[in-house]
């Protein structure tokens, strides 16, 4: 049965990528790899909509997000964080551990940030060094609007804006310098249509000055020295070379697409997602969608495990399952990366199919027809389908 | 023009590995996988003759080195590193970093370390907590005698022994549990066949007694976390999967070949190695030379410069320069990793083929003639053979 795999991280790798990273090994500190590296540091500026350096670390995203906070911050140095999910609780803990000093925003899952509260926490507490983002929260498939809660912090702090674009990158509209950002990461297994294994880390010149003058113990997740060997296009430790080649591909990949029309791409996709979903009668969880990752609630009656059997073993889907409390109730559909129409089609269709095996009433053909439709009205500018 | 690689890491990768990894991708939290990473752990466990736990760590070597600094001890904990080379250096490094307390010996490049003065600065400070070994040495290609050094150490010390494992796991013999070693790194590009981007990190019950107590921050290189996670067959972060599959296969055929012989063909490689730059008159480098990189001065009145671009440029072959104040003077073959008997043959063809287009004056063959009349020596256990 041909498996497809619609989960955020690790997402499908083009058949382009993984061959060329078949390619025999070569060095890291020679010409050739050198060239390829320049190539990655100035696409992935293009990437991430900025003129200052982006680095490469062989390293999770988690890695990414902690070689942020070590490089950027201090002990005791206030970090404001938002966790709405388990994204932002990740950031609240690497704060935690790093700087010991986090005033932390709960808000519920599926919701997203409130600037008037960020605004009023910020006036509260003048002494925050760094505020800590999730742009698009995987765990609940939530958007924040990150433009403006870049401006709400520039207006009432001078602190560090810190993003985990991990897998907003490539899925949503996203301006490095425009907005304001101080440090943004990503990961290679999302957007960037690539096997896990590399952190990308855009600094800012302010974050730039501010690890200039951090002291704080690291070594190999230091973007001091990350930034030092960027200039030389090269790398402070030997970095996991295949994926560096593989990322050379997708990056080209993508310039050759256009960041615009991934940006466009995907929230088609995820429009079109929603309303396969809705039109099968299943509840959207998050009231601000991200447009990496869809998640609804199971129809009522649904088991999780019945469901999940039929779509996996069935009709050979993967997709996620909830977390934490959620864990049964929702599940989370990944459109984030290498996908195209007709993968929405392929996914709701599986997903009706897998409700329909499991004894699920609903009219066999409204998940798909609704999908189809979302892409051909979009097509054709909305003017109205022919039934 | 065929080329061909001789660098202490990247090694050559076999291609089943790279076509293996070329597969598509998997999900890293499903039973397929864990299964993978379960055989992973276990054949670790062969390759560092352990019965403890091998976690896998997505990062280059040094990662691994400072999440056994950083999971094992605090600030002010003082450590004993013995620094003979560029890799014993990045443990005093590591060390001042995180614990801001070390005591270093620094030795001539090219040898090893004595175990009487090791003995002798253990008995002057007691309060030694880690010793800090190399049992490559990489940059001057000397081995060191872990296997006496542990035994001095735990005669004289409580201290926990910490390898890098990291050019030696595969090339020399080791025994993790036998020998007393408490944690011992290697990285994915060495003795593994694999493309850069993992660290495996084998660790001792009195390691993992020390972790579980230890407080100092850390996060993404948490032995704790992986500790915890590894019983489960699982990671605490998104593993590079891609890398982790094809560790999988590469441990499956270091298993097929056997862990003596694959020792035995790295002796056997380097001795056949040195004969060959010995028979060419080049001096050796090291007065204790590893099995997985054999450094050589280059002969007198040669020219670095015009020799590797002859090597490289004319005859494929890329070997690794020497470093610091040895850049130019010496340079470094290695045969770690997925190298044969005819490599040997190759590379020191080749050697020769730069060393008479460059002007050195030498009969042509002797380099390559040594190399066979070592290898097939062996082969005939030392039975003389015809001229």
């Amino acid at each position: 049965m041909k498996k497809r795999l619609f989960t955020p991280g690790p997402t499908p790798v083009p058949e382009q990528i993984m061959l060329r990273m078949a390619e025999p090994i070569i060095h890291h500190r020679n010409p050739e790899f050198m060239e390829i590296l320049e190539r990655v540091h100035e696409n992935l500026q293009y990437l991430f909509r900025t003129s200052e350096p982006v680095v490469v670390l062989s390293a999770s995203g988690t890695g990414g997000m902690e070689a942020a906070i070590t490089s950027c911050f201090g002990k005791d140095d206030k970090l404001l964080s938002i966790n709405g999910g388990k994204f932002g609780e990740r950031w609240s803990r690497l704060g935690e551990t790093f700087t010991g000093n986090v005033l932390e925003i709960t808000i519920p899952w599926g919701t997203a940030p409130d600037s008037d509260e960020l605004a009023r926490l910020l006036k509260q507490h003048p002494d925050i060094k760094g505020v800590c983002l999730t742009h698009s929260e995987t765990s609940t498939g939530t958007a924040s609007d990150i433009q403006t809660l870049c401006q709400t912090v520039r207006s009432n702090s001078d602190a560090l804006i810190l993003v985990d674009g991990i897998t907003a990158i490539g899925a949503h509209e996203f301006h490095f310098d425009e907005w304001g950002v101080d440090i943004c990461i990503t990961g290679s297994q999302k957007g960037l249509m690539m096997p896990p294994g590399l952190a990308l880390v855009a600094i800012s010149r302010r974050a730039q000055d501010a690890i200039e003058k951090n002291t704080a113990p690291q070594f190999y997740l230091s973007l001091k020295k990350a930034l030092a060997s960027h200039k030389g296009n090269d790398t402070p430790f030997t970095p996991a070379v295949s994926l560096v080649i593989g990322l050379d591909n997708a990056l080209s990949m993508i310039r050759e697409e256009g960041i615009e029309q991934i940006w466009d791409r995907h929230a088609r996709l995820a429009a079109a997602c929603r309303t396969g979903c809705e039109a099968l009668g299943m509840r959207l969880f998050s009231s601000s969608p991200s447009n990496a990752v869809t998640s609804v609630w199971l129809p009522e009656g649904e088991e999780w495990e019945a469901f999940n059997t039929a779509l996996k073993t069935d009709n050979g889907i993967t997709v996620a399952a909830g977390q934490d409390e959620f864990k049964g109730r929702i599940f989370r559909i990944s459109h984030l990366g290498y996908y195209d129409e007709l993968d929405m089609l392929t996914v709701i269709g599986g997903i009706e199919r897998a409700l329909y095996q499991t004894g699920y009433e609903f009219t066999v053909g409204t998940g798909v027809t609704a999908v189809q439709k979302t892409l051909l009205q979009e097509e054709m500018k909305g003017a109205a389908l022919q039934d």
